[in-house]
């Protein structure tokens, strides 16, 4: 399936050299409906590939499903009639060891309040599900590290240099060692595959990793690690107020603006080696 | 509200020139809820401010509201107990002139397909809405106006500026005039913001406009434009092939890598004159 990561399409560049035609390279983009036990849970347009990391994980952020061990089967949906083609890819089944309906827990996903929830709340409550705290996680990384974590994602990421259109995540150990990279379209998604990823692989939670993303950090970021067990989560942008309140909250080290020597740390500073 | 839109944090920041530690601007986030006659449609992360576009905005573009007359009234939901709380302004109740629910034009909204809808068929069909085409849109744009929209939008950024945080939709006349311009957390939100305000205002469809946005452009972005009758689509980076395939299928104009005097026209390269 490498052939439906990018697509060539023509283009027309303008440009005070003139005009000039010629053939770019763009990331795919194709919508994926995720299924639990058959009843349909997302539809989410991302860039082809890794789709089962990508179904688990944004089932087990979502809160969907409530751990890797309730997974019995993640296939390609087998429904379509006719011969094979590139549609039948564009959807995954997830089957759980228990055959009940996950409708309430979808509705929870969907919706995180029912009649007045959010209203008169404090906001972070309103919309944060109950994801464990990090705060018992002792890892140290070294600010050195942290610096040359953006490089080495960059340099993992297959597709950025062809199409420029890509968001990325990587979970590195506390030594800077990468473990895992995806790359999606969607941030989120590109999240939520490094997830599954970890969920597929027996690893979660991902105690003593980093988590680094190549743009901003808002809130659902941050929930998404929280879901993964990751205490430390970088990115070469901005944070979120609500994605720095939940990271204080939660004993999450928090970092943004991650570049060359310099970052800047909003939450969790005394996990960070000077 | 203004002070809702950015949240001062303690940072410390770490550098060659060692530690500091000072106060930083966050963009703020909250979730927004909306309902469309008392059905909760959807929870958002966004940025405060401007809330009746947006929640008008994501109607229209989800196809929950099927016109801007449709709608009778839109506030902020007067549900809540006790003295007012900024989380009273995180429900908008969306009432239409007619009382029936809208959970069938909701569910299409979530879920673009029932069964088995999107296996086996073209994706771009799977999630396509029936959105109008631009096809008959006569306008031209020249290269040199379009060079100076990313200045223009990003000077139009109030909170950019001080959080870093922010993607921006601006439209703008073919003459480069800057109609309105809105800023969110999220790159949807800011779009349908913008056609959120167009609606309110009278003014859809956008025929003879551009839309410019800070990012990349994905295919929900161009469907958006689509829906608000937008003939012109313009971004600072990259489109997904799946956006230029819905550009080209509805005779949009799209235009990525716009910097400096050089663009990518990826469709439409017609209505733009050298």
């Amino acid at each position: 399936m490498a052939e439906r990561l990018v697509a060539t399409r023509p283009v027309v560049t303008l440009s005070d050299a003139g005009e000039r035609r010629r053939y770019d390279h763009l990331v795919a983009e194709e919508p994926m409906e995720v299924r639990v036990n058959g009843d349909p849970v997302s539809v989410t347009m991302r860039t082809p590939g890794h789709d089962f990391d990508l179904a688990l994980g944004f089932c087990l952020s979502e809160g969907i499903v409530p751990a890797p061990e309730a997974v019995a089967t993640i296939r390609y949906c087998a429904g379509g009639a006719g011969p094979a083609s590139a549609g039948d890819y564009n959807v995954v089944d997830v089957t759980l060891r228990s055959p009940d309906p996950v409708a309430p827990a979808l509705r929870r996903a969907v919706y995180t309040t029912s009649s007045c929830g959010v209203c008169g709340t404090a906001s972070i409550d309103a919309v944060r599900r109950d994801v464990p705290d990090v705060r018992g996680d002792a890892v140290r990384v070294s600010a050195a590290t942290l610096a040359a974590l953006p490089d080495r994602l960059r340099a993992a990421q297959r597709l950025f240099e062809r199409t420029g259109g890509l968001h990325a995540a990587g979970v590195f150990t506390a030594d800077g060692e990468l473990v895992c990279a995806r790359e999606d379209v969607g941030r989120h998604n590109a999240v939520d595959k490094v997830i599954g990823w970890g969920a597929r692989a027996g690893r979660l939670p991902l105690r003593g990793h980093v988590l680094m993303v190549s743009g901003r950090v808002a809130f659902e970021i941050t929930q998404k690690a929280l879901v993964a067990g990751i205490p430390v989560v970088a990115a070469v942008s901005a944070p979120s107020s609500l994605a720095v309140s939940l990271a204080e909250e939660a004993g999450m080290t928090l970092i943004g603006f991650l570049r060359g020597a310099s970052m800047n740390v909003y939450a969790g500073a005394e996990r960070i080696l000077r």
